[in-house]
């Protein structure tokens, strides 16, 4: 989680905001890597849940899905995570990443599982 | 991509095999991040779609859905993709990640949209 | 679709919305189908893909991601898409299926590529 | 599950195999709908986990993939599931779609949640 250079931005139980740089994040054509997207959607809602349900449970990423919509060069990007649900054995997140100048770059879910340790 | 610390092991149009270590992708609890998987997974479907294709045409992944199966904690994990389907402007890889013991640790599958540069 | 019961209710390039009644469409356990729901938000996408970019162009739905999030017994389920993004090839739309209270029932995105015939 | 048309050929805790015919599952251009495609996958992977896990506890598909491969215009598609892992509270089932001929359809994965009733 360090190797991509999280920054949290927000953190609450119903909204968690978090950014990287897109250097250093970079695949073979300069551009940003899918799999820091990746790394930092998955991040975001493990996190959020995790504040959501308590740290006396433990949360696991079961699935997750994304898509890329919008390549990047520089800069940071941003990831907006809220609750589609907080259950009591699942969560489901949405999250929202952004550029710098609010384009919309990807779109992620995470399905948590939600156990007693 | 470097920062995960990827190595190749097999590169063939129909066949790619990679493998990153554990250590160094881990998340808080000291198990392998599930953005370390993501990327891996990103990775082998990208470079596997490039090398399919050839270097004169452009791959990008549009979509990534990652099934997380299995924690770990050590040694490495290694990522085999094949083509589900390679076609003129949309390929899909399915990839598939083991642990030292050959226990599945996940199951990947990247979309990937085909464009002249 | 038919056999769904699909019922439009706004087309719109920037927003489609359409429902389906639960009754007839059901699983062993008397409760939506999840194929149902996941047919519905294909059906949504793939409608707003071809009203976003015309009746000249093809339109062919490849990757599919339903989050299940809530059974429903009876009543409608509604679905509201809005396009994450319509590029030149690949269109992405976000669907979000409520029940008749308006809780969320379900999450999904479809990814749609557009081809000249 | 009826209105598709289900026809269950093998019933097995380490595989499923079921078909529905193509005639009545139908898009507006003739082909096989993307839905039909879906409810077959996650009725395939539902009833596998149910025969996995036993008929005391409750099974509720959570998340669903599909990427659709090929198009196909008559007689029927055949799915195939086999479980990626069945666990305690989470089994996840890997499910390929093929045609008539053996060609790859659709390939799709089901999460799926175990609950004691």
């Amino acid at each position: 989680m360090e190797r991509i250079g999280i920054e949290w931005l927000e953190i609450d139980p119903e909204r968690i905001v978090a950014r990287i740089p897109v250097e250093g994040n970079t695949q073979v054509y300069g551009f940003l890597h899918g799999g820091a997207t990746a790394t930092l959607i998955e991040s975001v809602a493990s996190f959020g849940t995790a504040v959501a349900v308590g740290l006396d449970k433990q949360v696991v990423g079961v699935q997750l899905s994304v898509n890329h919509l919008r390549a990047v060069r520089d800069g940071h990007i941003t990831a907006t995570g809220v609750p589609h649900r907080v259950g009591r054995s699942v969560a489901v997140w949405d999250v929202r990443v952004t550029d710098d100048q609010g384009n919309l770059v990807a779109a992620g879910t995470l399905t948590v599982a939600i156990r007693e340790p």
